[in-house]
């Protein structure tokens, strides 16, 4: 087994030529992560090609059983079946990994991590941590100050999710769609079921036995895992025709009553949350201004009177950046700061 | 006063430039409503244009104190300032009033209806009958059957409404604006606040002291209204960039356990409503199959079991036909109907 080089990791980005792999690469030259070395890896099919590492390039090699020998940090976003593989492979490497996928996100032994919310459910990882869906991720990190505040008891979310979502190929699938209805030309539909331009799809990821969709159920079962197993989620996932940003409409009941203006102070105190309400002024969350930002918005805060206590709000933030990529690479950080990158 | 000749009445649209007053002359013309003329006004700047009425043409006229002398029935879809001041002077000139705006649907003394759900309101009615808004009309339709089967306590709806509720020039903007981005121009939004293209608004109408819209608040007021005053609403009410049809996510809650099979089955009998709901087939609600229909389609029907009588489900109807045009004309036939185009 390797010794570690814990001050500057060797960072590998596995799945680097998606769109949540890109973004990755960029956040970590953006934030000047302290990596001795960057590398990036993707299947044959994009070996060899370049993909952009600040102001360099990197050249992209095939993900192989030994590519993990001298990567001390491995920032997965490759999908479940690469991640269910090769995790396990790069661990005992001596490798710890950030996974961006579903697949250990409910596994009791990986932790799953938002570092504004439960840092330290960090300590004592067995090598794999989970990085949460990119809704949950959004809504934790603006109920949780709001569940230290007044404890909430339930949840109801219904959101407006981007394509981006579903990577580039759903980016290129609403700009083809959008160019083809403008020209009178037929569309055909490829990454979703239904044409997503002007359109809104009450369906993401695929349909459970208990008919809700696994993206409903993994923002209530990532929500409970991280901020506790005794609130209650409900959530209807919808893909609107938004290339990035997902809103959400979040209603939450407390068991200690907040107002709106406590709820704003608690917010506007809250790491990773930028609070934008003001009715007013017409100032409130919207994909276009949370788009390229690492904050999530939160705004249109208001008291619902048909609960003893109820809050609502739209919560909004770039599904790429802190819904993925950003908060990949702020649990490494973390892993970092606190020593944590020793694996098993 | 004049004689009604109330099986063939004559029929006058005002406000027959907009988008909901075309749609309201095509469905006249559609569903063969037994009018013995119809007329169309609008102000003086439309007066002499012609508007489409089944294979016929239709001159404008203008809108005037005594335009309404020789019409028993006068549909309205003129905005609130021209509902208040010439809907009363219809009423004394004999003439029966179903008004689209949200001048009226307030007033104790007029009834507000969706035939689907509360005809009895329209007996004794004063002259005046006001026409829901567009959202609150598809969300009645599907929740009153529920209603009726197992009382509903509580309801949390959160919108997707497309452009094409603020009018053809909203249509026509979120149009320009496409077309502007895609030829990489500048976006100068009019309509609304924002750019909507690829966009989310949670912003529909004004915002009032409570930091709700009006909108939000009409969906509260006017459910309860039809409904029942101990049904407690909450609503956040978010344009998306789509042309036509609004969807609702909706969450119940009931005083009964209904589980999703009996929902469907008493939702597969109520009037007005279309059952799509099989999840495993990919079908479901969407802006895009609802667009050009008069029912009300209703699918995602699910158990919340956050809470101990609790149904989720998604809401899409044609917020111009059956949310606007459609209602009105069915609530003329009722009137015809029932005999009740007796003016005051």
């Amino acid at each position: 087994m390797k010794m570690m080089r814990k001050d500057r990791p060797v960072v590998a980005v596995i799945g680097a030529t998606g769109a949540v792999g890109r973004e990755m690469l960029n956040t970590l030259a953006e934030r000047n992560f302290p990596a001795s070395e960057v590398l990036a890896f993707a299947s044959a099919r994009s070996a060899g090609t370049a993909v952009p590492f600040g102001d360099d390039e990197l050249i992209v090699e095939e993900l192989e059983e030994d590519s993990f020998d001298d990567v001390d940090l491995a920032l997965f976003s490759a999908g479940g079946d690469i991640a269910k593989k090769f995790a396990p492979v790069a661990v005992k490497a001596g490798c710890v990994v950030v996974d961006n996928s579903s697949a250990w996100r409910m596994d009791p032994q990986v932790p799953l991590v938002v570092p504004e919310v439960n840092p330290e459910d960090l300590e004592g990882h067995k090598g794999i941590i989970a990085n949460p869906n990119c809704s949950t991720i959004q809504m934790v990190i603006a109920l949780k100050p709001i569940h230290d505040a007044a404890g909430i008891e339930r949840i109801v979310v219904s959101t407006y999710q981007a394509v981006s979502g579903s990577g580039q190929k759903a980016v290129d699938e609403l700009q083809e769609q959008v160019r083809a209805l403008f020209s009178m030309q037929d569309v055909t539909p490829s990454v979703y079921p239904y044409q997503i331009a002007f359109n809104c799809l009450p369906h993401i990821d695929e349909f459970l036995e208990n008919d809700f969709t696994r993206e409903e159920m993994k923002m209530v079962n990532e929500t409970r895992k991280m901020m506790g197993e005794d609130i209650r989620v409900t959530a209807t996932a919808v893909r609107v025709p938004v290339f990035y940003g997902h809103g959400e409409s979040v209603n939450v009941e407390t068991r200690e009553k907040l107002s709106a203006m406590d709820a704003r102070a608690v917010l506007s105190q809250a790491p990773g949350v930028r609070v934008v309400d003001n009715p007013g002024e017409k100032i409130y969350p919207m994909p276009l201004i949370a788009s390229g930002q690492d904050e999530t918005l939160v705004g249109r805060i208001r008291e619902d009177d048909t609960v003893d206590c109820g809050l609502s709000m739209f919560i909004v933030a770039d599904n790429l950046r802190k819904g993925a990529a950003v908060n990949a690479v702020q649990i490494a950080e973390v892993l970092l700061e606190k020593g944590l990158l020793l694996s098993v």
